[in-house]
Parts: C-alpha cells; sequence; structure tokens
C-alpha cells in the first residue's frame, strides 16, 4: 500500500517535535467511537455535503464560469470553498476508500471543473469572475478570494497525498504562483484577506511542492497583518484580526474563526521557519485562549455578535456562540502545537474539542448539524433563527460547517498518533491500529465510555511507546502482558522504552470516576452551578430526561451526592444521581425576599452533551445550579 | 400663560383613565434631581445635538434636497430623523424658555429648511430623494421611511403645542396625507415599515388637528404588521416586528426599539378607537417584557445581534445591550399604560428605567452618552468598539440615541402627573409646582437621596390626591400638617381626599433602607449574586472605588451584612458595607478541587449606577458575588 501523507506534514527541516502518521498506517477500527464516527461521516456528512453543492448553487456557480451552466449566482460569495472542502474531504476519504467509483467520479468531475474555471492567469473564484470582476483584489477585507484559495490549495494538497484529482496541484499551483506574483514582491499591496485560512494552505502546497515562495508568501502574509491596513469600518479591525501584529499580540480576539485559521498558518510558519519569536506569540495566544476563553465544551466564541471571542472570563452558557468550524479550527491549531512541542495539553485540549463541541454538532444520522452550538437552550427559547435553533439543520445560508466537519472526520485518524526518535506517541484512543517504522500498535478499547486501553504492541527494535495520560485523569496506571509498570506520567505521557519484538500488551487503566465540575469564579454565567464530566465527555441535562412537570431551570444537584453511570437507550453511558426540582417559589423577576424553597427530590438523569438533541428537541443545560446556591 | 400641552394628549373620547397636565403647568425647581437634569439637557445635550447635526451631514443632507449645499449624502439612510428629533426636544423646550433666540432661531431654520426640502407630494426623506429616489417606498422593510416620517410627525405634534414653528403641522400634514393616499385605502399595499414608530406619531397628529385618517391609518398600520408581509431575508420577521400579528403576540420578540415604539403605537390606537382586545395584547406583552425581559436597571434587550430580547430570563449583566433608545421607549410605552389604566406599577417601570437605565446613559455633562447599557464592565474588557465602549462618547455613527435622550428630558415634567375627575395624582417626585384645575401642588424634596416629599396643596375645592407609593417601597406613611393620616396605599397610590381650600402640607415618608436585591433564580447570569438599590436607584461597584490591587471580580459581598448610606464626593448618597475580596486560588479556568478561598475584609463602597463612569472610567458591576456563593 502506498503511504498517504494526512492533513499537516512538517519538512524535515521544521522545528516539529512530533511526526505525524502516513493515512494508511492509521486505521480506527469500525466499532470503536471514532471508526463509527468516520463510517457516518462517508456514508452521511460526506454524501449529503455532496449533495447540498448541487442545491446550493456551489457547482453551478463555477459552472457559470465555465459556461455550463446559466443563470444567477447562488448562494454566499466565498461559497466556491464549499466545493474546495468537500473536494478535500473526498481526497481524504478515497484513501480509506480507495474503490469507491462514485466518491471518485465526484472528485475527477469537480477537479475538471476547476480545471476549466480557472483563468489564464490562475484566478479561480466564481463570485469575482461572474458578479464583480472589476472588483477583483479590490476588497480583500471582504472578498475572501484568499480564503477561497486557500480552501482550494487545500483540496489540492489533500488530492495530492491522497494520489487523487491529478490535476488539481498544477490548479492550486497556478493560483498559489498568482498569489506570490501578485503580493510576493518587495512592494507587492499588503495581500491579506479579511478572512484568515490561506496561510496554512501555502505552507501545506510548499510542503507538497518545496517551492519556497509558497513559505515566503505566507510567512509574509502573517507579518502583514495587523497593521490596520484592511478596511475595517464596518466590522472593525479585530474583526479582520487585522487590529495587532500577531507578534505583539497578548489576547485572542475577534472572530474566531478567523482568528484561530491564522493562528493554524502562524505554527506551520514558525515550524517551517524557525521563527520562535512567532512561535512564542502562538503560545501565548495559546494561553489566553484556553486559560481564559474557552468553553467546557472545547468550544470557543462568546459572542453571536461578530461571531467573536468575548472578554476573558465572558462564556454565557445560553448565548455560546461556539462556532462548529471554530471547534474544528482549535483541532487544527491544537494539533500544530502538539506537533511542534509534544506537550500533551494541546492533545488534551484537541479532545476535549474532538468529543464535545465538534462531535455535538452533528447529529446521530449524520446529516443535521449545529452552526453555533451553546451549552444551555432554555425553555421558552426561541429558535425560529438559524443563528440560534433549537435543533440542528440540515444545511445553512453560510455552509461552512458541514464540508469543514467532513474534510476533519475523513482525516480524523491522522490526529491519532505520531513518531519521533524515540518511538510511537499515541494521543487519542480509539479501536485500531498505527502502523510505524518503530513498530506497531493495535489497540482494543471502549474508550471514551470505559478508561480502560489495552496495546498490542511489536516492533523490530526498541522503543518507547507513549500513552497521553488526558489532564482530566487523576489516575493513571498500566500493565505491561499483566503485570503492573511503575512508572509516572511526565508531561502528561506515560513511557514505556523496552523491547516489543515478542509483542507484549500494554493495559491501561485511565481512572474515569465521575467529575463534579466548577468554573474559575471570574466567569459569572455559572455561578453556583457545576458540571458532569466523566472521561474526555462532558454531560448535560435534557428535559426529555426529566419528570413531567419538572422545569429544566428548576433542576438543582447536590455536588457532593454520588454520581453514577447507568446505561440509556442509545446512550452506553449516563450518569445519575440524586437531585432535586425546586420552583422559584413566586414570579417577581427581582426580590428582596427569597421564598422559602420546596424542593422535590428526583433522580436526574445526564447524557454526554455531544448526543444531545437527538431524541426530542427541547430545553438542555450542561451547567447546573446547585442546592446550596438556589 | 397660555397652556402647552405636552406629549401624549389622548382625546377627551380616548377611554384614558388619566389626563396629563399640560407643560407650563408643572415645573422642576432647579435645585431637584429632575431641574439638574433638564438644565444639563437644556444647556449640554440639546445645543451639542444641535452641533452635532451640523458635524454629521444630517442638516446638509436636507440641503442637498433645496440645493443649499452640494456634495455627497452622509450620516445613515435614516438621518433625517436625528434632526425631527432635535427639533422635538427644541421645541419642548422652548416651552420652558421661550426667550431663547437660539433655539427659536433653529427651530425656525430647520422648520423652513423642511418646508422647502418638501415636495409637492409631499415627501420628504432626504436619502431616498437624493440617493434613491427609484427606490421610493419599495423596500419598506430596510428604509426606514415610515420611520423618519412619524419623527418628523412627532417634531410638528411638539411645535404645534409649543406654539413655534409654524409650518412645521402643515409639512407633516401633507406627509401624513400622502401616507394616508398610499397606504390607507383598502386596496393599498400594507404599508408597513421595517421601523416602527409612524404609529404612535400618526395618532398625535390626529390628536392635533382632529383628522380621523390619521388615527386610521394608524390602526391599519398596526393590524396590517405581523403577517410576514417584509422582506425578512436577513434580519427574520421578528427583527422587523412582521412575525405575528399584536393581537395574537403572547412575548415581546425581536429588536426591542421596535417592538416598544411599535407597542407605545398600539396603546395609542387602542384607547383612541376602544379597542380592548388590541389594549389587553398590550398588558399581555408588558408582562412578559417586564416580568422576564427586564434588566434591575430597567434597560432591556440582552443581545447585541438584532438589537434584540432574549429568551425569558436570558438577561447577562456584562453583554446587555439595553439601548438607551429602548429605556426612552419603554418611558413612553409605560406612560401610554399609565395614562389609560391608573395603575402604578406602569409609573413604578417608568420611574425605574428613568433614573438608572435613561439617566446613566448620559454623562455628568450632558455632551457623552452611552448606546448600550451594560451592568457590568469586565476587567479587561476590550472597549474599542462602538457597541460596547469602556465609557461614553460624544455620538455614535448611528445616534439615534443622544437626540432621543434630549426630547425626553426636555418634556420630563409632563411625565410627573396626571388628573382625573376625583383629583390630581402624582406620579413623580422631584422639587417643583403642579397646577391643575382641581388644585395646586408645590412639592419640596431631596427625592431619590431621600423618602420625604412634603406637597403644599390648595385648592378651590375638595379633591382626591394620589400620591404614587413605588413597588420599592415597603413603607409608606404620610401626614398632614404634621398630623398622621391612617390611609393605605391602594394600587399603589395613598390617596387623600379632603377639602384644601385653605391650603394644607402633605408629608410623605417614603422608606428607603439600602435594599439587597436578588434575581429569579431562573436568570443564570447573576445567580449567587445581589444588586443594591436603595429607593428608586439601583447601585454599582466601580474600580475607581476599590482598594489599590483588588480586581473588581474578586469582590464579595454578604447578604446579610448593614449596607449604610454615606457620602461621596459628586455622589450624594453612596452606599457603604463590610465586604471581602476573594483571589480564585488558582488560574484554572475549569476545576474539580476548589482552592481554600483566602478572603481579605475591606470596606466596599457602591455609588447609583447613573453615575457609572464618569469619574476613572474602568471596571464596573451592578451584581455583586456573595460571600456564600463563591
Amino acid at each position: 500500500m502506498t503511504a498517504h501523507p494526512g492533513p499537516v506534514q512538517p519538512t524535515s527541516g521544521a522545528t516539529s517535535a512530533l511526526c505525524p502518521v502516513a493515512l494508511d498506517d492509521v486505521t480506527f477500527a469500525a466499532d470503536g467511537f471514532f471508526g463509527r464516527w468516520q463510517r457516518r461521516n462517508a456514508t452521511g456528512t460526506l454524501p449529503h455535503c455532496i449533495a447540498q453543492l448541487q442545491v446550493s448553487g456551489a457547482l453551478d456557480n463555477l459552472r457559470l464560469v465555465t459556461g455550463e451552466a446559466t443563470g444567477e449566482f447562488r448562494d454566499m460569495w466565498f461559497a466556491d470553498s464549499d466545493v474546495h472542502k468537500t473536494l478535500e474531504a473526498a481526497a481524504w476519504q478515497l484513501t480509506s476508500n480507495p474503490d469507491d467509483e462514485r466518491l471518485r467520479a465526484f472528485v475527477d468531475a469537480t477537479a475538471a471543473l476547476l480545471v476549466k474555471a480557472q483563468g489564464d492567469d490562475g484566478y479561480l473564484n466564481s463570485h469575482y469572475t461572474v458578479v464583480k470582476p472589476e472588483l477583483r483584489w479590490q476588497e480583500l477585507h471582504y472578498s475572501h478570494e484568499l480564503y477561497v484559495a486557500g480552501h482550494l490549495i487545500q483540496a489540492a494538497v489533500a488530492a495530492a497525498r491522497a494520489g487523487v484529482g491529478d490535476d488539481l496541484v498544477a490548479v492550486a499551483r497556478r493560483c498559489a504562483d498568482l498569489l506570490v506574483d501578485r503580493f510576493g514582491g518587495a512592494d507587492a499591496p499588503p495581500g491579506i484577506d479579511g478572512h484568515p485560512g490561506v496561510e496554512t494552505a501555502l505552507v501545506e502546497l510548499f510542503r507538497v511542492t518545496g517551492h519556497r515562495p509558497y513559505l515566503d508568501l505566507a510567512r509574509r502574509m502573517v507579518d502583514r497583518r495587523g497593521h490596520g491596513v484592511l478596511d475595517g469600518e464596518r466590522f472593525g479591525s479585530a474583526y479582520l484580526q487585522d487590529h495587532v501584529p500577531v507578534r505583539q499580540a497578548e489576547e485572542v480576539a475577534g472572530h474566531v474563526v478567523r482568528q484561530l485559521y491564522l493562528l493554524a498558518g502562524v505554527v506551520d510558519v514558525a515550524v517551517e521557519t524557525g521563527d520562535e519569536e512567532l512561535f512564542d506569540a502562538a503560545r501565548r495566544l495559546w494561553d489566553d485562549a484556553f486559560g481564559r476563553k474557552t468553553y467546557i465544551t472545547g468550544a470557543q466564541g462568546s459572542r453571536h455578535r461578530d461571531e467573536a471571542f468575548g472578554d476573558p472570563y465572558e462564556l454565557p452558557a445560553d448565548r455560546a456562540y461556539g462556532e462548529t468550524c471554530a471547534a474544528i479550527a482549535s483541532v487544527h491549531w491544537n494539533w500544530r502545537m502538539l506537533l511542534a512541542t509534544g506537550e500533551s495539553r494541546y492533545g488534551d485540549e484537541l479532545e476535549r474539542a474532538l468529543y464535545n463541541a465538534v462531535a455535538g454538532s452533528t447529529s446521530e444520522d449524520g446529516t443535521n448539524f449545529f452552526y453555533s452550538n451553546p451549552l444551555h437552550l432554555r425553555t421558552g427559547h426561541d429558535g425560529s433563527h438559524e443563528d440560534a435553533p433549537s435543533q440542528r439543520l440540515p444545511w445553512y445560508s453560510c455552509a461552512c460547517c458541514p464540508p469543514n466537519l467532513a474534510r476533519l472526520v475523513a482525516s480524523l485518524h491522522g490526529y491519532a498518533a505520531t513518531t519521533d526518535d524515540t518511538g510511537v506517541q499515541v494521543h487519542l484512543y480509539s479501536a485500531g491500529a498505527v502502523r510505524t517504522a518503530a513498530g506497531e500498535v493495535v489497540t482494543r478499547t471502549r474508550y471514551p465510555w470505559d478508561g480502560r486501553v489495552e496495546l498490542d504492541v511489536t516492533g523490530p527494535v526498541p522503543f518507547t511507546l507513549a500513552l497521553r495520560v488526558p489532564g482530566w485523569c487523576a489516575e493513571a496506571s498500566v500493565r505491561v502482558d499483566g503485570v503492573p509498570v511503575d512508572v509516572r506520567a511526565e508531561d502528561g505521557y506515560l513511557r514505556l522504552h523496552r523491547d516489543w519484538s515478542d509483542g507484549a500488551t500494554v493495559t491501561l487503566d485511565l481512572a474515569m470516576p465521575v467529575r463534579v465540575v466548577t468554573a474559575h469564579p471570574h466567569v459569572d454565567a455559572v455561578r453556583g452551578c457545576v458540571a458532569l464530566a466523566r472521561g474526555p465527555l462532558v454531560y448535560c441535562v435534557e428535559q426529555v430526561d426529566l419528570p413531567a412537570g419538572v422545569v429544566l431551570e428548576d433542576v438543582r444537584v447536590d455536588p457532593t451526592a454520588a454520581f453514577e453511570p447507568t446505561g440509556l437507550p442509545g446512550v452506553p453511558v449516563a450518569l445519575t444521581a440524586p437531585a432535586a426540582t425546586v420552583p422559584p417559589g413566586d414570579d417577581a423577576l427581582y426580590r428582596t425576599d427569597v421564598p422559602e424553597p420546596a424542593a422535590t427530590p428526583f433522580r436526574l438523569t445526564a447524557v454526554p452533551y455531544f448526543l444531545w438533541g437527538n431524541r426530542s428537541p427541547g430545553p438542555m443545560r450542561v451547567w447546573i445550579p446547585t442546592t446550596t446556591t438556589g
């Protein structure tokens, strides 16, 4: 089998601690958590996205350019990117299902369409070709032209690594050469897009082609940003990520997806150019983002207005924006930080986002999605607006999230493990197998439902197997062939160095008691509340699990009560505990007399957050007020 | 002196319980709370607005129509309304300062400009005349043409009642006749504006002119609304107040100012047509608005996105939108409800909004304003955006609020008292005098700083003096000429019926202890917190009053502690109490171990919310976490 490198492949010259494993060298078993998710993606989400490209007009827009269609431009002005992201997803998927002829046909037909739609100069953007040719490159704060080009390039990179869509790299190179030509020179205009994304794409194209000008252009774009050159009249320069140079930034700010896409590119540039100052900026911004501006689900973005980060500790549960694409971008960024440093905290945050914010965005059938991912849906919520619907929707007027999910999940096994000089590092636990030059690791586990992970390890020469001990885990133990090993996690990894040539079974036990979590006291929104978590999963309470007549907002839990795992149809591990319903007493909105609480006990059931809204849509909350607060 | 009727003058045929008192028959003494505010408005806010009309281009836009200016249209497409609102303010102000020649000159010049700018058909809108003549009446969901016409009409109504701006009523009538002609017929198009406001204006013009078609058109507009006829693609039909007919609505929803302006018009239509069903809808929506969707400051609008009402009990302190214009609209609506019913709760909410949300919007010098009025400005708040600045700004790109303040405050004495067949009702207490046919009431008081109100009452024949006992007041007592009177408040009013012909001094004592207020437990945002209030004033804690080094978010109060009034330079009554600073212990955003709190006691000072940000701009919060919650 050919080795198909997956997403994010630092060159050998990069200052990167870890190396990713090629996609064909990792598999998730079909009965594991990620294996099921990937199957749902392959049979549900990806075909759904391909079908929607036709319905939304995104493909027809490109056909308007080639003359294969007539009519009006439809959908968002950056809708080409939906095509590109779906194409990228299909390319990754073909590394797992090379015999899927329909998928291959989609890739080939779309690649051919793009070849035909590309201008002689390399320009490829249906909106600015069909609707606004005179404004080409003239309104970069708004146009998304470089953003769209970035997704084209990423699709081509995926196709090249998957060995499909033969002409796509040539298309992407022509496009990138045009960018270099136009924006790469010393006297060229700044060439920064109001929506970042092209930076990481250019670095990846450099990785595929070895053509240094792509990397140089990416670096230039990173450095030209932050000087207020974009027209920020409407949204402000932070929204456009143009308010402060990244090297000087102290806080993540503005539009979350734009900020995080930029930071993924920043890390790519930093590791390929050995730019420590730039990488330090990424570290600093990470500390701010994950120390003060991230939901317990890993979601980011506190504000609907401007789809933005909030102030420090401004993390409202009900109006969490938590865009799905932001959680995906968080996975991208954390993975790059992890590769660069080998530090487990990046794996921890990648895992948190993946199992909660990202997983929760998609329905169990894979064809309905949340765009925003709140942590509380109130009783009486008006869910009639697309920006805060009461349940997942099949598509959105801005449809960035579904194809973004498709491309992430199709390549998810690329994020499971890495190698370095010492051996193999396992970051994500799901039943499956990893094959590396050092050796092979076959994993059996019911994780995240159970903390036991069994790994059959073989290898011709001795190597170190490093197992991530998640930050949530206070007690990890390991046995080799049933014999306890006295080893402690260092820097978040349990490291076992030995001769595996006869094969050995490593049994990792990650203690998974129910955790009753509180937030930093500056998070006003959830004061007096606790969240329930077990393993990497955050739990929530849904109306459908409450006794008839109980209002979700009246539920109170005793944080010292015994919370126990239990089963529920369709939910491998639910949680249960004694709780109480405490009605408000009177209707007064503001009061000086606190009515005597009349608590009625009942047994509470909580389900994993990522599963919410799959049974009967209705009120939901992650943070539950405690009996001691009222 | 001529009697100049003030704003909102129900006809004798209206189903209205109370009659307003003409503006010249009420005065606020210069040394009282409202008297000072009015003086600041007259010397600060109003001249500032007049000057800004020149700077912003709003007047020049109209001069483009008349040919007196050349150049480009500037400012918002509905900027004519800034002119009209300022004109209305000037008209009301001239009833108090008839000798202000500069103000009179502004009114006369502006009236002349409007006369000249009006089309032969009565159309008067500079944007749609200069920039988009072809789209006149074609995009009512967006154009604000009727909204702007409404403010023109309101300016003319004020001018008519003030006896100034001779030609303005004729201008307004030509404009209104055009509306009747275009939108009044049975087969006419719906004629509803995405931004309500014209409804109440048409009813007021009917009141001035007696011309019934204006009232009929207003009623028609109320009834045509809510059937989804406006193009709601961008904002949704609730934003445009077109999602449900008012008669069927169960909840206030969408853009707050639009909702409240509409409801002011609904009450006007209902009382003038005796439409009980319509009035019941207003009552129902009031219960929802003030029972579940109003901040303790009287501010409304939980969401920056769409400037909208939130879900029930969604009342975040830090991201409160609480637009100034919404609080002004709340005063308008409550006053109409109070006139219609005579029920004190409407006076209570009018008072709450006035002393807190409205008063807090303006700086002490009267020339800087908040557009949004949060109840919490975090440490680390990014105040660089106009939509959530860290301090009041002199003007806004959408400058609806400052001239709206000017017109309200210039006519504020019109909201102090009313009459009915039984006598006189006093709703707002401020040093001053009320003269009515029944008798005269001269008030001395330091209210809201002190709960004692002394009223010298005279009158030729016996009448009932009704004194509102605010809902916040648990203990009210009254003496007449020093002799205690055993009377209890009924329906929120203490009623004294007697012969006042020899004159008598009524002493009303409204007990004003410091109140420690909690919110309904469904208001998640302020769980475990208390707010401090005294009389009608809500208090807040500002960074500037904290000991050096104390972080505002670490402050905790014991709700059972003794909160005591105290003095502070520039603050007649501040509050003080023992408090503690409790740092977070560690930096973890989410934790399972709660660090042992290390409380350091200190003496807390709280100041009236309306005064915040006048000393050193910085963090502020109304809701303070309690020591018992952490």
